[in-house]
């Protein structure tokens, strides 16, 4: 019932108003341009008429921002953040420097780049991730670092695929004094590949017979325990397996690296430098191998190369990689990195050894002083060398610990067999201390224990870290914040202009959205409380459930997936256990079509152990139906799944989707349907009306997640339909589900992925409302529209309806100037950063072509200047066409133009500064974004590859 | 006691390392530049012995920021805010847009700025201020704007002195039915300089003896009436009288403006435009007058000008203004706006007059509906045309709406006489309004009241506002966003570079500092709730007086004035009541040495009706103490105080200053010390030891509050040695005193000044501690003394102390090459643009000469760089003395370079781009900061005055 008040007169907030680019006037003017007469009648040609759904979305009306932040702090304070987490087991308390939460974390400058496929616009943010990969390599004593993978339990399933794609050998060790959640994913991920994991201790490990392919160990153990194991790296090396190592950093400052123990490959979180608990996640893990390993390396790297002037600069290093060249065969699928977090941790760093060494010494010693009085109140200390981790044997008095424990607000480690653990953390002070021998039944007071200082002993750390000057001169909070603002600067991101890169939705984070994520009741809180401290969360992830499974069409949803690529092979394994719990163990053949959304689609099924099998596209650009029938029927038998994406990668809503999903359902097959492009569906269809069983949700492109600066933090929550088919669930291995269900496989370490950025979804749901949803979805198809429109006179737009309209993205064709000009796609993404734009995807799905995707919150104007400049650069081609201008010395070959290329004394192009740099009238000085670089030369970047900071000398900012 | 953790590791983070710039390693090469030893060598050569503090401070010590963050976050829970205040009287809950805070209020590219003095680095925000002044304008209906005063009491009375200073007339009217706290206010300021204030009914007030200066109405009024009041206007203009209005933006939006009704003046709170209440400050006061009164208005104002290539550019206009040309004569001490929170209202209005208009009439309609259920409840409303505030005459049953206003925590405005009032505002929900009816004792809901709307009769508004193009084009978030964000970075602000601007103190404002601020406990307070929902205020008031007190060696202190300049003058006119009580009216004579710290000090002394007679100063830059003798002795019978600036705006501690202290207290005077230096003295020295009497302390500059963009938002809380002598104290109109004291005077509307902001002091003390703040004085002066020491020999210093070292700041002496190059100060400032830097303070105290304060948090790298870029211009000027280059066409005469002019086609002057744009290695075009326009031409914008918005075609970066 609509109040008296809204009823005379509505609320005026309307968030939708604010998300939604195009003003009334603006809509009505594109609407004409198209020649159609309403949003209706665009979205009735735009979308199948058999597939729209007929009703509004049953979701809770649209609520204004204060309003719903209100809302929001009260579901927030039901989160105990009051109690301290003293549970260890990779995630730990930390002094999250402010600085960097409010100009990193906070800042849209930070949070909303791409990953940086343009490294001429984004040498600001490699050059933290180039930092990044210093400090992990310092720490482990490796040589090479990747730019963060999702999160240490992954991270060890990598390591294991890694040894795999090394030696082929089937069987792995694994230490039993892992941490259970990271054992748990790795059981996962090698059980669907068929290597076989042996849990085992590591004096009983017999390499001799040469079948193993590797072991993992975690350093210090799960109980905490350090110590050396060379011998065990020695053994295994012997007879050719590899040795992974899941480690600590901020351990690492005090005892000998893994590279120095001779580890292969040494991986952990990297939570701990400078990044909150977060319930679980966001963090980034590290992941750092020894040279010969580098290009098996999962995973994003920096790398540094050189520009076009000669110049040091740095990229995306090995761009051409693992699911790229091996596709099907790609073990790996790993596409996003934790950026935004990664460079927290790198910033963190910058803050300098000293500072790191310092705090690790802190926490050991407070951990030698537990121990002390733990010891001194009687209790059994299991390991005698430990750096911040205490296992304690109870003899007896379980009961009245954990009694005491509740009385202090204190979480501890509980083991089976009544053994405690207390794992410290740099926050520790000394009425935590005081506090943790009341607990243990210690009468006196952490200032009456006299303890004397003790060293690691024979694996204590004697080689230095952080030594480059990068981590020693921005010490004072005023230079870190300039060079925050400075490398910010660098970089383009939404809050400059429109990125328009297609499939992946690079709309409007609202700050309404992201402020709730660092508010200390979803920041502070360890991911293995015991339920009733996260009540919060639990009513949080209850509505998002409810609210996703209306927008979706599911029945239910898992919340553990922590990126796209994560969801799909979830979604994959869900279906593998199915046909599984049926009996029909035999189907595995997925079948893909070949211009899939993503690279990671063939890469997922082939990790679930999946034969994948391509099915051919059409003219049109939809899959090609009767290739299609042949395959599903060829394969029927054994056909596991279809692997869509739906509108398709081309921009297209295809009219026979709910036929083909009949098709593989009659076959016996389950239906995948990637919801990369979801954007254009929500309020208009939905997957599971049409025929799909499973899908994973890019929360960060439909549901406002930001991408991170490199396509993380990423959420890929996975829905299965017919919970009925579900099979039975396993819960977590360390904490029960709440809110959600849990995935049949275990996909990464914590239990709710990165459970604190779901609130930017939760609060982008509730701030849009049924109308607001829908609306974002056809002004998003009518901004694709409006452009191609624009853009049809001067370039071909490449796949389309039935009707001539597009979905919400389209591609235009830029194939043919090769042979009339020598012009190709990437010299039309270069000369874009001239006029101030990021490319559009670029080749991808068809080569050497460029996919827009201008999303919803873009308005008319940045639509057309985006427009105009494409057309001016059409214009630019045409004279390198008609002969007026060289196919080789021109603006286009040429580009990007760098600032310094414009001021420079002597200038000695074919076309004047002003045509190079301000070649239209809304491109001015006092507001231009400016390439940082020149073209970059990749190739010798690959060939010479340098992943860490170069010499000082090369940092051109500086005088010094 | 020291805990055995921390004696045997002591925590790590020591925020004084982060706070000061220098490392260890650089303070060590600094002094042996010097030629000192040690620090403290250093400081015993600066500072006189006879007056160091010969003991530490007796502070807390320092705390690591999450724990005092973790601390502060108790006591803001005091503060109650899940209370609801419909108290009104110029303070309302508004639903304050996030991304404005976030991008805004908590960006430090909008907070650290400073005044725009330099206006080709400030385009940004002088942009922004001059929309304020537009929306201002278009609302109040007037010509004229200024960029905002400190809140609408103060804004009052600066309306009471602009009458005084056009007609002379000694009478002034104020309609009874003002806001109590802005009489107040207007009372004090008006007693001070011998205007005569009466309190009268409109009906009765007369005009015909043309003797009245003005009169001051406040529409709507206190009790919420609206009416229509042009016969009284008629009648006062009829006689010579001006009229001025205290008004409401967001009723302007539906009733006629007072510049429709015919009103000179109109002033009053942006605050309700997007700003938080803020427990009653800071927030942005407007103020407009009628064209003909534009060269009396108080306080800065943006206008437009053209720049040396005749681009419109923005700038300060009439700078040389009220303090500059009248000096003693001045009747407004008014120095600063509250910048920032003018960009955030003007911001606000930036989303376009739809949205006003709408959340106008929602917040009338809601008024009407409650109107009508308390009608229907039985009670008598005292009038029947009102905006959003009602006023209630119960004639029984008070007592049980006090009891359930309790019960559903709302907080009603109680009148004298059984009268209740309540203020709407735009975050009002229908179960609001029900909880309201149910304290008023209607039985029924809301939703079952008919009501019909009403419009407002015959002063409805039927002019348009807001209608220029940039309050329409960027509504959407992502628009509004960008625009913020393009603003932003055209300024130079802390986190490009050092801001040197001598007696400025631009040091490091630090995250942790700030973040407590926003947090809903601290902002979303009404400053007249009762005192027991606002503990968390008490107790941080407590502290920080507590604390203030120690480091001042004062015995109490004020919390009132919010600003420097309303510190002087609460100070003063304490001081003024102090010898009144004594018996000593006579005394009313107040020295001033000629080279004061700010021209506001003879306008403060001005303002309390004292007669300001200047004192010269020596050679060496110290006060002559034989002119101050012979001053002090010849009006020893009518002395009342001596301002004094410690250490001296030349740069120097003078030796003398006890001395001094005591031959004025020994001829019966009190001395003021400007507290504008305190951050050369903090840990060293106390005014309160050395003898001095009273003085305000800048907070935005030694204790770490942001300038804002524009010298606000500024504190300047007041001291007083000896609270014997501190005549009674009344209480503040509204609400009792909590925490410290009142002042005699009444400097401002509200209680505690601009309460929000002094967390940011309370935690940077708790951060420093006592070392810590100690070491910042030092570094303070070690920087100063370093780079005077390495500008030596290129720069004359122009004063030093007798072992020839600088206090915190020093002047350079740059008179002398005019005649030899025909460069002055400002062709230095201007091409230190050209090098990345914004200029020292220009031409004060000292003309042609330039002051520079380096602070403690700019490291020597940064010094360098500054002494750097000096020392090569310096030689610049040596090639224009020497003949080499033209005395009109150099790289200074035609300083700053715009990238427009470097980036041209056409180059045609006789140096290089490089060495116009680049002349040092440190400058590199990836990382420079530009000027956005060429020189300015302030003559021409203060004789075609314009202070709107201009045309549309002037946008120079837009396209459309």
């Amino acid at each position: 019932c609509i109040s008296t008040l809204d009823s005379i007169f509505p609320k005026h907030e309307n968030f939708a108003n604010r998300h939604n680019g195009p003003s009334v006037e603006q809509r009505k003017k594109m609407l004409e341009t198209l020649g159609v007469e309403s949003i209706d009648d665009l979205i009735n040609k735009t979308v199948p008429q058999q597939i729209r759904l007929d009703k509004d979305l049953d979701l809770q009306d649209s609520v204004c921002e204060n309003e719903i932040l209100d809302r929001l702090n009260l579901i927030a304070k039901q989160n105990r953040c009051d109690w301290r987490s003293f549970i260890g087991m990779g995630y730990y308390n930390c002094c999250v420097p402010r600085t960097i939460v409010r100009n990193m974390l906070e800042n849209p400058g930070w949070s909303t780049p791409y990953t940086p496929y343009q490294p001429e616009l984004a040498q600001g943010r490699l050059e933290s991730l180039i930092n990044y990969q210093t400090m992990v390599v310092d720490m482990t004593g490796l040589d090479i670092a990747n730019a963060s993978l999702l999160d240490e339990a992954t991270a060890a399933a990598e390591a294991v695929s890694l040894c795999f794609r090394h030696n082929k050998r089937r069987k792995f060790y694994v230490d039993e004094k892992i941490n259970p959640q990271a054992l748990e994913v790795v059981r996962t991920r090698a059980g669907l590949i068929g290597i076989e994991i042996f849990v085992e201790k590591l004096e009983r490990m017999d390499f001799s017979c040469r079948d193993f392919s590797g072991v993992l160990i975690q350093y210090p153990d799960t109980e905490g325990r350090v110590f050396d194991f060379s011998d065990v790296i020695e053994d295994a090396h012997t007879h050719g397996s590899l040795v992974a190592c899941s480690t600590d950093l901020l351990a690492l400052a005090l005892i000998k690296s893994p590279g120095e123990l001779g580890c292969d490959i040494a991986l952990g979180s990297s939570q701990r430098f400078g990044v909150p608990l977060n319930y679980g996640g966001p963090h980034a893990a590290f992941f750092a191998v020894r040279n010969e390993f580098k290009r098996l390396m999962p995973g994003r790297m920096v790398g540094v190369t050189r520009d076009v002037h000669g110049k040091k600069v740095y990229r995306l290093a090995l761009q051409t990689r693992e699911q790229h060249i091996r596709r099907a065969k790609a073990t790996s699928n790993i596409c996003t990195a934790q950026a935004l977090l990664a460079n927290m941790s790198a910033m963190f760093a910058v803050h300098g050894p000293q500072g790191i060494k310092h705090l690790a010494n802190r926490v050991h010693n407070a951990a030698l002083l537990l121990a002390h009085g733990i010891h001194k109140a009687g209790h059994f200390l299991v390991h005698s060398n430990f750096f911040d981790t205490i296992m304690v044997h109870m003899t007896s008095g379980v009961h009245d610990i954990y009694r005491r424990s509740g009385e202090k607000k204190i979480n501890l480690r509980i083991y089976n067999g009544g053994r405690i653990g207390v794992a410290l953390d740099e926050t520790v002070h000394e009425h935590d201390l005081d506090d943790l021998l009341y607990v243990f039944g210690f009468p006196q007071k952490m200032a009456s224990v006299n303890v004397v200082y003790q060293t690691g002993g024979k694996i204590t750390r004697e080689t230095d870290y952080l030594t480059h000057p990068i981590f020693h001169k921005y010490r004072s909070e005023t230079n870190i914040v300039r060079y925050m603002k400075k490398l910010e600067n660098k970089d383009v991101s939404l809050v400059h202009s429109m990125i328009p890169l297609g499939s992946c939705t690079m709309k409007l984070n609202a700050t309404a959205e992201m402020e709730p994520i660092s508010w200390r009741e979803f920041a502070n809180i360890h991911p293995f409380v015991p339920m009733d401290q996260a009540r919060g969360y639990e009513e949080l992830l209850k509505e998002l459930d409810r609210d996703l499974c209306e927008i979706t069409g599911y029945d239910s949803i898992c919340f553990q997936p922590n990126s796209g690529a994560q969801g799909e092979f979830t979604g994959l394994a869900a279906i593998k256990a199915y046909h599984k719990s049926i009996g029909q163990h035999q189907r595995s053949v997925c079948l893909i079509p070949t211009l899939c959304t993503r690279h990671t689609n063939p890469a997922s099924a082939q990790m679930c152990g999946m034969k994948v099998v391509p099915v051919k596209v059409d003219k049109s650009g939809s899959v090609d139906v009767v290739d299609l029938q042949r395959l599903a029927h060829k394969y029927s038998d054994n056909l596991s799944a279809i692997m869509l994406t739906y509108p398709s990668t081309n921009g297209v809503f295809e009219e026979d989707i709910r036929e083909t999903c009949d098709m593989i359902h009659d076959l016996g097959g389950q239906v995948y349907v990637d919801g990369a492009n979801m954007n254009a569906q929500v309020g208009l269809c939905r997957p599971g009306d049409y025929g799909s069983d499973v899908s994973h949700l890019n929360l960060h492109k439909t549901f406002c997640i930001p991408h991170g600066g490199a396509g993380g933090p990423g959420m890929g929550p996975n829905w299965g339909e017919g919970s009925t088919w579900y099979p039975s669930l396993p819960t977590h291995p360390v904490v029960p589900p709440h809110g959600s269900i849990l995935p049949h496989a275990k996909p990464t370490g914590s239990p709710w992925g990165s459970a604190c950025i779901l609130p930017i979804s939760w609060t982008y749901i509730k701030l849009m409302g049924p109308k607001g949803l829908k609306e974002a979805s056809e002004i998003a198809i009518l901004n694709a529209n409006y452009m191609a429109q624009r853009l049809k006179g001067h370039y071909d737009i490449l796949f389309t309806g039935k009707n001539g309209f597009v979905a919400h993205e389209f591609i235009i064709d830029t194939r043919g100037f090769e042979a009339t000009s020598g012009v190709e796609a990437v010299d039309i993404a270069k000369r874009l950063q001239d006029y101030g734009f990021h490319a559009p995807t670029m080749s991808w799905p068809v080569t050497n072509t460029l996919m827009i995707e201008p999303t919803e919150s873009e308005d008319k104007d940045e639509l057309d200047r985006f427009c105009d400049a494409l057309i001016s650069i059409r214009n630019e081609i045409k004279e390198v066409e008609e002969g007026k201008v060289d196919r080789e010395l021109n603006m286009l070959k040429l580009a990007p133009h760098t600032l310094e290329t414009i001021s420079a004394d002597q200038w000695d192009r074919p076309y004047t500064r002003t045509q190079a740099a301000f070649p239209l009238p809304y491109l001015k000085p006092d507001a231009k974004m400016w390439p940082a670089t020149g073209r970059i030369d990749d190739a010798y970047g690959d060939k010479n590859l340098v992943c860490t900071c170069p010499p000082m000398d090369d940092y051109h900012e500086d005088d010094d």
